[in-house]
Parts: C-alpha cells; structure tokens; sequence
C-alpha cells in the first residue's frame, strides 16, 4: 500500500506494513524524512501523484483535515477506484466532509481513528477504530489489522470513529487531571506521587469494575444505588473539597465535583446512583 | 474483637472478622440491626461498656467522627489500655484529633481508611488504608489483613489516610464524571452506553500505563514530552469542546480540560508533558 504523511504517525503506521510484510510505497511534503523506512524496503515516490498511482490502497496520516484535503486535491482523478483510509485526527463532521468528497470522486474511503501513540502502533492493544461499509473493511481487515489489535469497525457512519475519539480522549483527560490533583493533595503531606502511584493504579483498577453498572443503568434510565448514594457521595466531597482548600491546592476541580453532586440532589436524586449524574452531562449548561 | 457500628459497613466488617473464625462482640447505638451477625455466632452486647469491656481490640465504624466521639465518650475510662481502630471516614484533621484524645485517655490508636464498599470487605482486591504506629499495626496486621488483602500502613501519621482517601476518590470522581461526559457525547449519536463499555474500560487500561511516567516527571520537576506535548493535546481538546457544543452536551467539563491546556501552554509548558499541569493543580486557583 501507499502511505501519505511521515510525521511520528505515519512513519510509525507505515513501519507496521513493513513489518507485516506488505510492499510499502511512502510520500511526505517534505522529502528528507523516509529515511529510516526506505532503509527497511519501503519505496519513496519521487511525486504525490506516483505515490496515489503505486497502490489500490492509499492510507493518509497528516495533521488535520485541511492538511488531508489539500495533500489529496490535485491527485483526486487518481484516486478515483482506489480505497483511501485516512488515519488524521479530527471532528465527525469533517470525517462526513470527506466521506462525500471521497464519494465524489469515486474512492472508497474509511475514515479512522487512532487510540494509541506512535510507539504502541501494531501492538495487539492498540485500538484503531473505522467507520465506513462493512465490505470495504472486511476487505481491507486483515492489512489494517497489522496496525493494532484492536482494529474494529463501529459503524457505517464515517463520522463515528472521531466521536469515539474525543469521547475516550475526555475520558483520559478527565482520570490525568484528577490523578494530578491527587498528586498535589498527597503532595502537600511530602507523600511523593511514586509513593502514591501504586495505590492509584490499584485503585483505578476498582474504579473500571464501576463503569458496567453505570453503563447499564445509563442505558436503562434507572438509577437504582446499590452501594453509594449520591448523597453518600457528597459527605467524602465535601472532605476532599474542605482538604483543598486548608492545604491551599486547586478547589476548582473538587468544587465542579462537589456543583454536580449538589444539582443531582437538589433535582431529586438524593437517592439515586452517581449514574443519574448522566442527565446533567446531556445537558449544555453543566 | 468488638465491633461497634452496626451499619451497611460495620455490618460487612464483623462479617469479615466472623469469616476468619473470631470470636465477635458487637453494638450499635439503636438496637436490632445485629441478627445477620448473632445468627452467624457474634454476641451482642447489651451495653456500650459491656462492649468494649468484651475484647483488647475495639474497632469502631460509625457515620462520621462526630458519632465516633459521642460513642466512645462515656466509655473513655474502660479505652485506656485497648487498642481503638476507627475505620470512619473524615478529614485528616478529624483523624489526628481523634489521636490526640485517644492518646489524652491512654488507648491505642490506628486510623484507617476503606477502599472499597461493604461487599468487597474481606476480598483481596480490598485496600484498607493505616495511619500509627508500625509496632501497634504490626501487632494486629493479621487480624486486620481478614478485612481485606491490601491491608496497608502508610504512616505513623494518623491523618494520611483520610487524605489518601479523599485524593483517591477524587480519581474516581474525575473518572466517572469524565466516563459520564462521554456517555452522553456518543449518546448523541444513539450509541448505547453498554456498546461504548468495552472500549472505554479498555482505554482506561491504557491511560493508566501513562501514570507511572506522570508520576515521575512530578517527582523529578521535569516535564520533557515523550510522545504528546501539552500542544498537541490542545487540538483533540478543541475537538471535544466543539463536539459538546453542536451536539448540546455538557461543555463546563471540556472547557475545563481546555483552559488548564491553555493556561499551561501561556505559562510556558507548550512543548512539556501533560505532568507540566500539575503546577497548576498545586494552586489554590485552579
Ligand atoms: N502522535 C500521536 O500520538 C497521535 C495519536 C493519535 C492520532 N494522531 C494523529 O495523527 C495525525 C498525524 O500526527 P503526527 O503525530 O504524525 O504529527 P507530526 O509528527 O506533527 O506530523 C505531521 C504530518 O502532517 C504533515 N502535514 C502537516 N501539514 C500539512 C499540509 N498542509 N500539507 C501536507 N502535509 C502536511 C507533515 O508533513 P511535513 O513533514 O511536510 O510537515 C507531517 O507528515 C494527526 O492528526 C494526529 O492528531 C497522532
Ligand atoms: N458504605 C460504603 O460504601 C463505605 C465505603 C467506605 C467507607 N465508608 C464509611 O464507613 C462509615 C459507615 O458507613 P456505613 O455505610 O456503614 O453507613 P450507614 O449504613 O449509614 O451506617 C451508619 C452507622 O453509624 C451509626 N451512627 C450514625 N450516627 C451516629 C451517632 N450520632 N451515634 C452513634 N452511632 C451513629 C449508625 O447507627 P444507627 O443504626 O443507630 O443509626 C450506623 O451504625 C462512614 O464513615 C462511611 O463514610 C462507607
């Protein structure tokens, strides 16, 4: 296959077709860096349009969509009857922008997202999610999978696996920055954050065994507590916000904790699971 | 040993105890909640005194350490000599009171933090957090292990618990509200949350093999980017605010994520790690 764009990513996902075996032809606006796989086999193409014209499969990985677009404008008759996977990051609308492009100009296109930095590329953890027609992915499986273990397809929907993205990239975001805040807490005792990590990590584990009930009573729109309420939940906030503040580290975090369990109470889910929390998530205001 | 609070969890911690062939004594101040517990050979017993006269090892779990004091008080003169573990939850300066006025009446004092909800009592996977001295917790660790395999000293100070606790279940909180904000987000597109399940405990998986690296870099005042610099996360952030925005989700939690990025990128930190925030978190201000 052909592989446009040898930044980290590209240079990592070209890297696993190499390693699966497959003829790798490459390209990058700027010429000077397919070295290290040139020196493996791959094939540098002296223009954009050799590149397109080497293979029936041309995967893309550049910065952004606008980078995509024009990379691929002036090679769009080449493209036509080809199958074009791009692998950039962006949002769903601009996944279904180029879905429609694509099909306008006659490719068959799968638009991907990649949960995994350069390094884990091919590893049988990373997780590389599509959206596109179930018979192109079938077709293409077995060659994307050498991209990770965990190449799936969820929908037809081009724009699906960028949503994903973003959802799953919050969900890190939101566990470093309390994570962080932890470790300025533990901080302020000299407790160092090598010290605290293990019991983090443990717990965090115990956190995951938390998500299927939450999922389910999500989906069910019942939040019947097993356990905790959440006004059990608010008592342990209320410490946590009080040790903030005494120990002069960020209040911002635990308050926006302490904001949304407070609302879920004042609109009658005293009782309920921290799953009820999710009808404030639905909502703009937050 | 005695166990004094017959609630959800003093209720799972004398079950505990019973499990590994103890003999126990139990009350709690309104009487009939200890049935589950005689039925399975525990005596109860008829009067506070009676109670703590019954057993060396005094362990007490009530609401919250207000209730720990309004019970023990009158049976301040039968404490001394005893040993007094007490697993209710507070603030790390509740618990080195509670020190100082056990050590005032001559008891012994451990202070302990429980990870875990009453079912898991006694599970492997249940961290049981201690502050006091190591001779005294040595001295009870077996007994005290019957609640939970990660039965763990941290300190001779009786107040680090209670803060290891509140940062721990603020990784949590930062967790599910995040785990939430995604549910909603791939809500939008009618993804039910049990099909978003898989991916997000395992992508959880993988954002805690990052921590070990954040943790260092915090202990070591460092910040040099491996894989993502805070840059580089801005752009998905920008993603995930647009995406909340047009699809009239919550936005207060990833305009969070973004101002901490840009506020780290103002202060100098573009081209550092995520660990680069943790100065922030380490500021009253948020
Ligand atoms: N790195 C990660 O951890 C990671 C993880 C998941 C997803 N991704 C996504 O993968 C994509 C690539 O990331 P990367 O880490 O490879 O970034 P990178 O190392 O900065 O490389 C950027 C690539 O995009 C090309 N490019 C930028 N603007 C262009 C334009 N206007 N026209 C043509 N080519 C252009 C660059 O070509 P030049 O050499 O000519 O500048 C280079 O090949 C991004 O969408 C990123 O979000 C990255
Ligand atoms: N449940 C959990 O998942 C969990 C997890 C970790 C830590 N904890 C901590 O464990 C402690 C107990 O929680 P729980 O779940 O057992 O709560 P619970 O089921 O509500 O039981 C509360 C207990 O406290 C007693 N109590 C309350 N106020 C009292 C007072 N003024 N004087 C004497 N006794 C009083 C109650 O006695 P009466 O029967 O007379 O009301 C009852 O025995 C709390 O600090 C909680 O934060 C709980």
């Amino acid at each position: 296959m052909t592989v446009l764009g040898l930044g980290m990513m590209g240079t990592a996902l070209a890297g696993a077709f190499l390693d699966g075996g497959h003829p790798v032809t490459v390209w990058n606006r700027t010429p000077g860096r397919a070295a290290p796989l040139t020196d493996r086999g791959a094939v540098y193409a002296g223009s954009l349009a050799e590149a397109v014209e080497a293979s029936p499969l041309v995967v893309i990985c550049v910065r952004d969509y606008r980078a995509v677009r024009s990379v691929l404008e002036p090679a769009e008759a080449l493209l036509a009857g080809r199958t074009l996977v791009n692998l950039t990051s962006g949002t769903s609308e601009e996944a279904r922008a180029t879905a429609g492009w694509a099909a306008g100009i006659g490719a068959r296109y799968l638009d991907g997202a990649i949960m995994m930095t350069p390094p884990g590329i091919g590893q049988p953890h990373a997780a590389i999610l599509y959206g596109g027609s179930r018979e192109l992915f079938d077709e293409h499986e077995a060659t994307l999978a050498r991209l990770g273990g965990g190449t799936t397809r969820l929908s037809d929907d081009h724009g699906i696996p960028a949503l994903y993205d973003v959802a799953l990239l919050g969900l890190m975001w939101g566990t470093l920055n309390s994570f962080l805040h932890a470790l300025a807490l533990v901080g302020t005792e000299k407790v160092e954050a090598t010290t605290f990590l293990p019991f983090a990590t443990s717990w965090l584990g115990g956190v995951a065994t938390f998500l299927p009930d939450l999922a389910r009573q999500v989906d069910e729109g019942a939040y019947p507590a097993h356990d905790a309420t959440l006004e059990t939940h608010l008592s342990p906030i209320h410490h946590l916000v009080h040790e903030s503040e005494v120990r002069g580290v960020d209040t911002a975090l635990p308050r926006s904790f302490r904001a949304l369990a407070e609302r879920g109470v004042a609109e009658g889910h005293a009782k309920s699971s921290y799953a009820a929390l999710i009808e404030q998530f639905r909502r703009p205001a937050g």
